[in-house]
């Protein structure tokens, strides 16, 4: 098991999934404008909808046929072409950013920000989030996240798994990839990070789809692996 | 007056001199690694004369003639410039990079932890400084500076008075340089802040590089003036 004696000195923070609960906010909160406007839709699946086409949309990126565009560019692009799914062919531009920035607006799972306040007395801690600057700032400020700096895709442009992204944060606090945990609910991003020589933290989020469809553990072998982040900070000896 | 009527979101922050007393703790520091080492200097020349080096080493990177290296490097480039003046002329590798870390241990003027504090209340808060993200972690991390992000130099890939930096720090919060407003005690900042249309606040530090030599008001026009930060935040309504 990692430990500050073997050298850890800051820990990345997948956020999506890992940190907020995405598919809970963005459905109540795109119920709060579209529903004002009368739609009537299942907004869970609304939020899943949304969610799914964000792989495809970091892919044009990843491969290089378009450059580097912040995620809430990427969030608008997706809504358009997934919203006539649900009927919503001609929401307006101030609609459609309005809605964007419902991603601006997710609530932390109930121990994070405690668990982050106890991890930062030891470590740096920061979100190598896929999210763009405004959006981490954002959801810090809602939900008391005390970050020490906000690393991740902006700062690297370009969009997790790719290699520059972990490397970037890791040479923004001036540290080897030894020294830096990636800590996430997802095992293909650990496993990106170890690649590069990160060490990882697995938490589980078994409900981040819907009921029993998260990672309850991890499927790549990790250095540590807790029930949620505040068991990860207890098995780090905080 | 500028008040959050007037659609300031953010406020930036120049951080050596405005927020810290670089001078003092240079000599400080300097005299913890050195004085052990058997050398008695006369301590704040040095740090004098190593931030007498500081312009000359970023213009090399304004005019193009160096590709971008962060403040750390300048730093320490400076001091290998600057420590012969001094009979400095054998510093091994060691006592080279302890040294440079002796900026990453700045005090804070003492007003300033809880006026930023106050300050994020209402507005977003950031460095907007030509140190680099590991530095103004450790300064942050030191002095309980509540940034919600690390911005400036490094983001931008080059530095201050570069009108890139400023509109850098605003494209990373999606927002318009006139609802950004540049806080520091130097004019020269600030004239560069507003001729990109960001708004201005001026801080009085009049022993920045001892008593009686630094500004103690503008020499320019600026949007609002303090005494110090806390006057700041209460003449913005605070």
């Amino acid at each position: 098991m990692p430990s500050p004696e073997l050298g850890v000195r800051a820990l990345f923070f997948d956020v999506f999934g890992t940190l907020v609960d995405w598919r809970t906010s963005v459905a109540r909160e795109s119920e709060l404008i579209l529903g004002t406007l009368g739609f009537e839709l299942d907004w869970l699946a609304f939020a899943d909808a949304w969610r799914g086409e964000y792989q495809p949309g970091m892919e044009e990126v990843r491969a290089g046929r378009l450059p580097f565009s912040k995620l809430d560019v990427l969030h608008r692009a997706n809504l358009v072409r997934m919203a006539p799914r649900f009927g919503l062919d001609n929401l307006s531009d101030e609609v459609l950013d309005d809605l964007t920035l419902v991603w601006h607006r997710l609530d932390a799972w109930p121990e994070v920000p405690a668990a982050l306040t106890r991890l930062k007395a030891r470590f740096r801690i920061a979100p190598v989030s896929n999210g763009n600057i405004s959006l981490m700032v954002d959801l810090a400020r809602r939900n008391g996240l005390p970050w020490d700096a906000i690393l991740g895709a902006e700062i690297a442009g370009d969009y997790k798994p790719k290699p520059r992204v972990y490397l970037a944060a890791c040479a923004a606090l001036d540290l080897a990839p030894s020294q830096c945990m990636m800590v996430a609910a997802h095992s293909n991003d650990l496993a990106a990070a170890a690649a590069q020589g990160l060490r990882t933290g697995h938490i589980a989020r078994p409900n981040e789809h819907g009921p029993g469809t998260g990672e309850t553990s991890p499927s790549i072998e990790v250095d540590v692996a807790g029930r949620d982040l505040a068991d990860l900070a207890t098995k780090l000896g905080l």
